[in-house]
């Protein structure tokens, strides 16, 4: 610890400054913040935890890491319709890390805190022996009653996703090396959308102003398995159509080199697109913002997929695909 | 990870019992809770991030750990004047710890959940290869405007403080084998008090309702080093009555044995008391809850401690004391 500055340093030099714009914060020297929602709105809470080299790579740009840390916690928000209002950051940096790093973290933190207008409101700052952590609690508003909720998809309902899937899960194979043959400029945009994910905010606010009922969240444990906690949560089942699934340009080139990247695409974390289920004309209401993948139907737990030639086989969580 | 459940199969078997009888934790399945302060109440939040080996040790009882790491987060909430509302945990498992260690730690975690009328409202489990660590963020009410605070000290306020000061550092010194000489039930009294931390929540909602402008805040890091912080926040002096400070029959007794623990009862962290600063009459209104230790003046940054004799001399941040 010799080398770094103290915790009450770090906050004041580093982070007090994000903090400075909004009075809930009491300027990060108080126990605590204090905040209101609006009227009429419920407050929509969500952690996120992650730890260097299991959850983000120690060796990318701390400002990437930071902005990562802010929008998955953004996205679970997004997921439930809730615009986000403040944020709470603890922070455990292993003892070794140098003040470059932590500046340069806070530097990409205050970023993206501004971009998303979003308040830095308080927190935690410790060392540790360990891996560098972080947990970030993110606060929302909803309208009460309006929230976006897993339970709600209902047998005869069309299933649909925000953006391109599989990108981000590629974006890391190309990190770790893979796809040497790749173009530059497919290279370079799967590893963007693994380093900044784009928390669905506006998406998920046209959803909540279409339809109150539909069931949504945000894909971040991979299609594969998320569409099961949808089954889990709503007790249906989901048959998807493959070649509906949306595809960037880049994750076509990767399919083109190795059909069975499909795997990566169909299981791959880290997209933070919306799984949206709802009534046909309510999701046709949606317009361009989501493209139709399949439906919901009545199989408690089944995730089925329909591939080429019509075959239909089950999703397993592992996005294993038996067509090949 | 082979020798233990899956995340998913983590909550649900151990956490989401505890979740079960909150709707705004939406069972724990969904991305995020929901959840609406009081009618004419703001939210308090604050957020505690503690690494095994650092914050607490590793060898402990699970179920005391848990405890621990609720408590020191409603004892931030109390420092504002707010009751307890939910919560919501991260836990990051160090990947070798057992079943058996979780569900300890769960059980002593919804133990006191219930105790203090809690709800966990959602949470973030993931498995390190590092030191395990909690971060925790509570969630309270406080009518709006009357939250207590770091920053309202004002010269010729008088200083006071719930309970006694130092077990909680002379505990911590006991386990670590010091003082065998001690009465076991003295011994005994002084690890329950560094395990098991009092937030004074029902103390801190009578500054409320005694007086709106009081200061406050909890002594989370020894009286020298927090006093400083209201002195900050507040642009104000303290001047402490060493004699004045309550301290338990196990700590005379350590002091008995060794006067130089004087530097422990001032420095050491861990009491979760309240310090208040508020004028003669308010603080009188508190009744026994608290026992006065000092007055509050005009030398901005200047704490000083009156020993022995009259003796005074400067309260440095690491408790030093000069009159011996």
């Amino acid at each position: 610890m010799a080398a770094r500055s103290g915790e009450f340093e770090l906050i004041a030099r580093h982070f007090a400054p994000i903090a400075g714009r909004d009075p809930a914060a009491l300027s990060l020297k108080d126990d605590a913040a204090i905040f209101s929602p609006p009227a009429g709105c419920e407050v929509v809470v969500t952690t996120d935890a992650l730890v260097a080299d299991v959850h983000f790579r120690s060796i990318d740009a701390p400002e990437l890491i930071a902005k990562k840390v802010l929008r998955v916690n953004l996205s679970d928000l997004a997921a439930m319709g809730a615009t986000p209002g403040g944020v709470v950051l603890s922070a455990g940096y292993n003892r070794d890390l140098s003040d470059d790093w932590i500046e340069r973290f806070a530097k990409g933190f205050g970023e993206d805190c501004a971009a998303y207008d979003v308040s830095l409101w308080g927190g935690d700052t410790v060392a540790t022996p360990g891996p560098t952590f972080f947990s970030l609690t993110a606060f929302g508003y909803v309208p009460a009653g309006q929230a976006l909720r897993r339970d709600r998809a209902r047998p005869g309902d069309v299933l649909a996703v925000t953006g391109s899937l599989g990108d981000a899960a590629l974006g890391l194979a190309v990190l770790n090396g893979e796809f040497p043959d790749l173009l530059p400029a497919h290279a370079d945009f799967l590893k963007d959308r693994y380093w900044l994910p784009r928390p669905r905010i506006s998406e998920s606010s046209t959803c909540v102003s279409v339809n109150r009922s539909l069931a949504a969240m945000d894909i971040s444990d991979g299609l594969a398995g998320d569409c099961r906690k949808i089954c889990s949560a709503s007790n249906v089942g989901l048959e998807i159509n493959r070649d509906a699934i949306p595809l960037s340009d880049a994750a076509k080139a990767v399919l083109q080199q190795d059909p069975n990247q499909w795997q990566r695409i169909l299981a791959g974390g880290d997209d933070y697109e919306l799984l949206i289920a709802g009534p046909r004309d309510a999701i046709a209401n949606l317009g361009g913002i989501v493209r139709v993948i399949g439906v919901v139907t009545d199989q408690d737990g089944v995730v089925s997929l329909i591939g080429p030639d019509n075959k239909m086989a089950e999703l397993a969580e592992g996005g294993f695909d038996h067509f090949k």
